[in-house]
């Protein structure tokens, strides 16, 4: 164990310099990765997180949105600790996952029947096969710029950038990983977000072989603004009319309603991958969704379409901290939340106004998302953030992260927690006017 | 809850009732699923389980071969329930994911670098992504019955039966989910396992196609016998010549010797991909190797090949369990357990002679898998289970389980843990050779 330094940092410094030496990299998720090292974290609880140094920020990250109730919850804490004693894993059932299972199928008609999974990616790619499975047709379609996880499928163009994306009439087909197979990328077909005619001309060229368009719904890497109702209905009725699922990836957009963002569509999704707050704090991933279709993965069927199984599927520690999570996490505690950060967003646009910066805001319910422009994006490509850009991002996140204590999403996103308290919204506001004031000049530049 | 009843099962069985109307097919894993029921779990404590109507069984099976020293072992529990007090997720860092790294990484010189995800699926998709990332070619060779998780391209031929698998000198490609892509079924290519000539000659087709060969040295699916040496080396030689990267799954076979099942074999692999005992109960995985290769993953690099992140990730519950677990897990331990195991081997050999019934017996080190035939099996052709066969297995377990309290993976594999003892060895001996008995008549008719 590293001893406490009383200088902000060094003992994270010395940390990761050890950690470069076993890790790639020095972590196993770039997403924490922050020049020139991460910082290490010691305890949290609520919404404050104490770093190695001792130093304690509040935590608008919420572990990339997972904890709808921030750090530690006791109830969490308790039922987990128990279940630990009676063990973690077994070859046979657990009450526990019933428990769960019924308790997220509840929560949305459109959630007919469930199984679960280890992680996000685990449930899209499950909800992609079992896709595939069911209209026995082989390609998806997806939203460029979308994030659905690292199966090759679904992560195509998530990071396509101006160089590489190619004519907005068609998308160019942008690996994330190098020698990602060509294979692969035939099977998939780029749309652009919110633009009806491109998105239905695109899937009309492929009609009979498109097994599933998976949209979410306020997609965070898009620009995390709210699909339009108009666009969202007219990918659903394209759908129905060519025999293919509309499959929504709820993974990070569950907490926006008690029934996931997609109560506030008029559409009824065929499956829905699940995933973060629904683990409260622990691994998982699930699909949902018809019965009929959810059928494909049945192994009492006399033909088993999709045998699936997992190691730490539906292991009862992550479906108790899970259904204790959503349990707290009622329809009252989502109003309040959602009221919180509607409360937020106005306090921060109130001082963008005073700081007279270039500055606006998406999001919807417990979650929005900075942009260092006037107005709005609504699509992938107005979202991209070129150099400048980034690199006045960049100086905005260190500011806040080093001299305000504040943690934000390196996307300029704040997922916020049902722990939070007026103070940390003030707080929050705070620390942003002072950035706004700091760096105005560089914003003016921009 | 459901109240305790005195009728063996009768409490699971409402479980999977109600379970079924939420759950398709009742169960988030296919393994555990049991006709015509599963039974479900109230605890577990070192090799024993106690399931919800309170019969205490002997447990062989240890979560799919994850638990190496059983069900809540004190000191895993007790770093476990400290960390959960501190949080179990955050968008920064932990020294215990430094630790776990330090620790695994010097259990072998052929882990130089290590990156954690959520499951061994997600391990070798990883590893799969980081070979064609290294590499620039789009294929992997797997062997024909070999598990290595849901990953389409590694899941292919995983199943194949009589019926589909086509002729050995050019094994078809089965895929294990309908609708599988036929674009991702060309980037595969399948080999029969331990055959030298015929994995050779299919290797040389496309020679300059393939971004790596993967191996597991002990496949369970296979039939859970170790690799022959000269199999080995010809295929690593083969990759050496051809620029393509030799990678291993030992995500269940790196219990059987401190540095993983290639401690004993002269081969030095390019990447392993790990899972099930290294996270202590809790899902993990993990992708270990050569920092030149590991170097794709590296988010510091000025061009990144693939990048990697993933919302639990290197979580530190995992990462404080599975350290906690490995550090339990020494030299001595792997010995003494590895002997125990032995000992059980040798116990039912005597029984299987005494009992006379057409049993044989494969496996290394804390592993082991009973076949029904005389001879043992050296391929997956010859580990095939006909529908005849499947039926006396289902019954063997039927009655382990339900007379004898003893749970065994429905493969017929036992996996050990350190919480066992030689009275659990007895026990297990005593319930098998009464099975023979029993059964004997059908195992004549075999």
């Amino acid at each position: 164990m590293t001893s406490k330094k009383t200088v902000k940092g060094e003992s994270s410094k010395i940390i990761y310099e050890n950690a470069t030496k076993t890790i790639t990299g020095g972590v196993s998720r770039n997403t924490i990765y922050r020049k020139p090292y991460p910082f290490y974290v010691e305890s949290a609880k609520g919404s404050y997180v104490t770093d190695i140094d001792g130093t304690v920020r509040t935590d608008f990250a919420n572990n990339m949105a997972s904890l709808i109730h921030g750090h530690a919850h006791p109830e969490i804490v308790s039922a987990v600790t128990e279940q630990i004693q009676k063990g973690t894993a077994y070859t046979m059932g657990t009450e526990a996952e019933v428990r769960h299972a019924e308790l997220l199928v509840s929560r949305s008609p459109n959630f007919e029947k469930i199984r679960f999974m280890n992680s996000g990616t685990e449930a899209v790619m499950t909800m992609i096969k079992a896709s595939r499975a069911y209209t026995g047709k082989p390609m998806i379609a997806k939203a460029e710029g979308a994030y659905h996880g690292t199966y090759d499928y679904a992560e195509i163009s998530q990071t396509a950038s101006p160089d590489k994306w190619g004519d907005i009439d068609r998308p160019n087909k942008v690996p994330v990983v190098q020698g990602t197979p060509q294979g692969a990328m035939n099977d998939v077909i780029i749309f652009p977000y919110n633009d009806i005619a491109r998105t239905i001309r695109l899937l009309d060229e492929n009609a009979d072989k498109i097994a599933c368009v998976i949209l979410d719904l306020v997609s965070h890497r898009v620009g995390l603004f709210p699909a339009n109702e108009e666009y969202v209905k007219a990918v659903y009725n394209w759908t129905r009319k060519n025999n293919t699922l509309f499959v929504l990836d709820e993974v990070v957009t569950f907490r926006v309603n008690y029934g996931g963002a997609q109560h506030d569509y008029p559409v009824v999704p065929d499956l829905t991958a699940l995933g973060k707050i629904i683990g409260g704090g622990f691994p998982i991933g699930a699909v949902t969704g018809k019965s009929e279709i959810m059928e494909v993965l049945d192994p009492t069927k006399k033909v088993l379409r999709h045998p699936h199984s997992g190691t730490f599927s539906a292991n009862p520690v992550s479906m108790t901290a899970g259904r204790v999570a959503m349990e707290l996490y009622d329809d009252k505690a989502v109003k309040d939340l959602n009221a919180l950060t509607m409360t937020a967003r106005k306090q921060i646009e109130e001082v963008i106004k005073l700081a007279d910066v270039p500055v606006t805001l998406t999001g919807a319910g417990s979650m929005f998302r900075f942009h260092f422009r006037e107005n709005a994006p609504t699509t992938y490509r107005e979202t991209y953030q070129n150099a400048q850009e980034r690199e006045l991002i960049t100086e905005f996140l260190d500011y806040l992260f080093c001299k305000e204590d504040l943690i934000m999403i390196n996307t300029l996103a704040c997922m916020f927690a049902t722990s939070m308290v007026q103070k940390d919204v003030d707080k929050l506001t705070d620390g942003v006017f002072n950035a706004f004031k700091l760096l105005k000049p560089k914003f003016d530049n921009l």
